[in-house]
C-alpha cells in the first residue's frame, strides 16, 4: 500500500497516541547539528558510587558479586541501593482516601537505584554484553522481589541516561520505581492491548511484530529472541522498541537475558554512532503486579495480552511549541529514514 | 475529612491522571529562586508583527479594527493570520489509510496565529481588560468559523507564553490550531467525563466546582460567570483553571466574554507578582466538532457531559528525571498551598 508523501499523522496502536511525521530538512539539520555539538562529559578517577566506596552509600538491597566476597564491600559487578531523595515512602501501610470526587493514596512505594558499573565514566556501549546481562539480571531479580510486596500494583525500570547531577552523572545506573498505582500511560497501554484481545484474540505486540517482520523498513536489529524497532508512529526522532519475539507479559519471566544484552547493546552503539552519544531514555514496561483479591478487568487476561518491551528515546532539544498545548508530538524524522540511518543505509 | 500529611498521589478525575504531591521545601525554594532570577526580557522598538508592518505578514483571516480601517492596513486590536511555519497543510482532501495495523491520515490542519497586541513588549498583565476581551472574540469568531469545517474535529487554543523566537518573542500572541483527530489527552478527558455522566447524570466539571465551591482551599478567583482554582491533582506548580460557573461544553457560545477576560487578567495578574512573571503554557480546551453523518460515542451527549476550560501552567525548569519513565508528575507545591501564596494569605 503506499503512502502519502505529505505529513502525516499516525496513530500508535498501543498507546492510543497520534503524532505528527514530517520530513523537515532544516528541523532534521538542526537535530544533527545540536548532537554533532555536543561535548563530551568531564571523567572523573572516582565517586561514591565507585568499587572501594560502599560505606559512603546506604547499604544494598542486591548485588551481583564475585565468589566469597561480602555485601557492602569491594568484588561486585552491579549493585541495587536505596534511591537516597525518594518522592516515595518504601514503609507503611497503604492508605487510600475519597475526598468527595477525588481520590488520593499515601506516598507509599520503592525507589532504587541500580549501579551498572563499579567504575565511573563509562556508558552501556563500553560495556561488555556480560556486563550489560547482569544488569538486566539486577532488573529482573528486584522485579521478582519486588512484586511481593502487594502494595506494588506498577513497577517502572527507568534510565534518565545523561540528566542526573553530582556523582551520579559520572556512573551508569538506573532507576527502579514501584508504586501502588498504575499510571495512566501504563493504563492506556493495557486498555489498547485488551481491547485487540478481544477483538482479535491475539496479543497486539505479537501481530506488531508479524507486520514489521513482512514490511522490514523499521527494523534495527533482530536476534534469535528479539527485535529491536523504530516504532509506526514514533514520537520522538530514533525512538526504538525492544521487544521479545515470543510472547510474554513479563520482563522478569525472561531467560533470554544474554540474548537481550547483546540486542540492547547494538542497538544502543548504533544510536550512538549516528547520533553522537546522545543523552536518552530507557523504560523498561512489565506487565503489572497481579495482586490476589484485587481482580481487575484488566487481569483477567493480561498474561495474554500484555507484551513487554523496553523503549530507548534519544533526547533532543525541543524544536516546537506544538506539542505542548495539543499534546501531539511532531516527529522530524520519520522512523523508516531512522532506521536506514541507525543502519548505515543512508548517511547524512 | 482528614488528609495524610505525607506525600500523597492523587487522580485527577478529569485525566486519569495520579501525581504525586508534595511539600519539599528544597525543590520549593530551587523553583522559587529560579523565578526571582529570571531576567527581564529585552525590547524592541517593533517588529514585523506591529502596527504598521501588516504587509510583512501573510495576509489576515481575520481582525478586530477600528471602524472604517481597511485589512492588512493599521487601526487593528487583534489580527489572525496563518502561521508561517504550520506542520500541518490548510489545502487538500482529508485521506485516511489502514497499513495494516496501523492507521494514518494526512497532515491536513489549519494553523492561526493572533497577534494579541499592535505594539511589541506587552504583556497580558499589562493589557487592559478591554484588549484581553477582543482576544476572547477572536478566539470565538475562529473556533465558530473553523468549526464550519468538517474536516476538523478537534480545535485547540495555546499560548506558550515567552518560549517564541524570533520577532514573535516580543509580541504577545497564541495559537490557533485545528486537526483532523482527537489527541488522546483530549480523548481520556472526554472517556472521564462521559463516565461520569454515565453514572451521575451530571457534568463532572459541574460536580468539581461545586466541591471547591465548598472546600474553598484551591479557589484562586471567582466572578459571576467564572471560576479560577488550584486542581486538585495539581501536575505542576501554581497550575490554574478557569471554568465557566453555569454548565457548557463549548468556548464559542460563551457570550461572558468580558467577565473572562476579567477573570483571566486578573489571575495572571496574581500568577506573575507571585512568580516575577514566568513563562507560562495556556491551552483553552473546548468541546470537540461535531460532525453530521460521523457520529461518535462520545458525541451523543457531548453538549451535558463536557464542559470547557481554560488550563495556565506556569513554566519552570525540571526538578526530577521521576517523571520521564513513570508517567506520573511530581509537584512540590501543593494547589492548597499554591492558593494562599497566589491569594496573598502566605508568603515566602
Amino acid at each position: 500500500m503506499e503512502m502519502f508523501l505529505e505529513n502525516q499523522f499516525r496513530k500508535d496502536p498501543v498507546s492510543g497516541q497520534w503524532v505528527i511525521i514530517i520530513e523537515n530538512h532544516d528541523h532534521f539539520k538542526k537535530l544533527l547539528e545540536f548532537s554533532r555539538e555536543r561535548k563530551q562529559s568531564s571523567k572523573v578517577e572516582k565517586t561514591k558510587y565507585s568499587e572501594g566506596f560502599e560505606q559512603n552509600t546506604p547499604a544494598e538491597i542486591f548485588a551481583i558479586r564475585d565468589e566469597g566476597s561480602e555485601a557492602n564491600q569491594p568484588n561486585w559487578k552491579v549493585r541495587v541501593i536505596p534511591y537516597e531523595q525518594p518522592f516515595l515512602q518504601i514503609h507503611g501501610e497503604l492508605e487510600s482516601l475519597g475526598i468527595g470526587l477525588y481520590d488520593v493514596i499515601k506516598g507509599i512505594g520503592a525507589h532504587e537505584l541500580v549501579l551498572e558499573s563499579p567504575k565511573p565514566n563509562i556508558r552501556i556501549p563500553e560495556l561488555g554484553t556480560d556486563q550489560v546481562e547482569y544488569v538486566f539480571t539486577a532488573y529482573k531479580e528486584r522485579i521478582l522481589d519486588l512484586k511481593k510486596d502487594d502494595r506494588f500494583r506498577c513497577i517502572i525500570v527507568q534510565n534518565n541516561h545523561g540528566e542526573a547531577t553530582g556523582d551520579l552523572k559520572y556512573h551508569a545506573h538506573s532507576h527502579i520505581i514501584a508504586m501502588p498505582i498504575i499510571p495512566a500511560r501504563v493504563k492506556n497501554g493495557l486498555r489498547n492491548n485488551l481491547e485487540h484481545y478481544h477483538y482479535k484474540e491475539r496479543c497486539l505486540f505479537c501481530d506488531i511484530i508479524s507486520q514489521e517482520q513482512t514490511d522490514k523498513s523499521r527494523i534495527i536489529s533482530e536476534n534469535e529472541h528479539f527485535i529491536a524497532l523504530s516504532p509506526f508512529a514514533s514520537r520522538s526522532p530514533f525512538s526504538t522498541w525492544i521487544l521479545p519475539k515470543a510472547h510474554s507479559a513479563f520482563f522478569e519471566w525472561a531467560t533470554e537475558l544474554e540474548s537481550l544484552a547483546a540486542i540492547y547493546h547494538d542497538t544502543l552503539v548504533k544510536i550512538g554512532t549516528v547520533l553522537n552519544s546522545p543523552n536518552y531514555v530507557m523504560v523498561l514496561n512489565t506487565g503489572p503486579n497481579i495482586i490476589a483479591g484485587q481482580e481487575r478487568d484488566y487481569w483477567k487476561t493480561l498474561e495474554k495480552d500484555y507484551h513487554w518491551f523496553i523503549e530507548i528515546t534519544p533526547r533532543f532539544r525541543s524544536y516546537s511549541s506544538f506539542e505542548t498545548g495539543s499534546g501531539i508530538q511532531v516527529n522530524v524524522v520519520s522512523p523508516e529514514k531512522a532506521t536506514q540511518l541507525l543502519n548505515g543505509n543512508l548517511k547524512f
